[in-house]
């Protein structure tokens, strides 16, 4: 077992996933292959990221328009100080999930994938358009086995 | 707005999150401190890689050890040849999210909190370990705001 606290192997990434679907290959179909991005979204529309009904259809439609599959979409609001929503959808290739701190006006968002077909960076701009948000950052981590 | 496509900024971390909690000061009050803790776990259990209430309770029992605080956890399951579990848990700090591909005997965690008092590290070796896996990766991505 690798006992290492933290063996880190975290990639700064430049590149961006490409628009095609992934080509199938016999390599492709022995392997997993895992594309996660991630990121900040900073000033939301005011309206929208308290609207848990819109919320739940950005990330549905997201997930659509990313060729990802759908299983399940949740929302849930929280009170307090760093209250907010939440909305996490499973999808049969992974998950996505978005947090949203009402008080900051603040979100954070990940998309991860395992699906070769999947366009996870359209899912994350969708949200991030969706959202109207003034600035956001977006990062990328090479989730393969 | 941030129109780049993937301006990457994740960083390789060698550092280890403190164990103690961390300490709380008026500028930790104003933001959003985040800990996204995430990897890949191979050669699982093959018992226990297939048996959901073992897994809900291995992701709920990570949760109280981490000091974060649960909401609500499911697991589903999925046929096919990149058939598995997948297991996730909105958490008030954000989510956990574990996959399970049973051909590949292959998993992939992420432990992502935004509670300043947890330990999402102690949450990602607890799964490790509960899952027997002969090998794991580890990585980190600084989530704050």
């Amino acid at each position: 077992m690798n006992t290492s606290p933290t063996k880190a192997k975290t990639r700064a990434i430049t590149k961006t996933i490409p628009e095609q679907p992934f080509a199938k290959s016999s390599v492709a179909d022995e392997k997993i292959t895992g594309h996660h991005f991630y990121g900040n979204l900073y000033d939301l529309d005011r309206q929208r990221m308290n609207d848990m009904e819109y919320l739940k259809n950005l990330v549905t439609d997201a997930v659509k328009i990313a060729n990802m599959t759908l299983v399940e979409v949740k929302a849930w609001s929280f009170g307090g100080k760093k209250g907010g929503v939440s909305v996490i959808a499973l999808i049969t290739e992974s998950h996505v999930a978005l947090h949203i701190w009402n008080e900051y006006n603040y979100a954070t968002l990940d998309i991860y994938t395992c699906g070769e077909q999947s366009k996870p960076e359209k899912a994350f701009d969708y949200i991030v358009k969706g959202l109207k948000t003034k600035d956001h950052r977006k990062f990328y981590a090479d989730r393969s086995m």
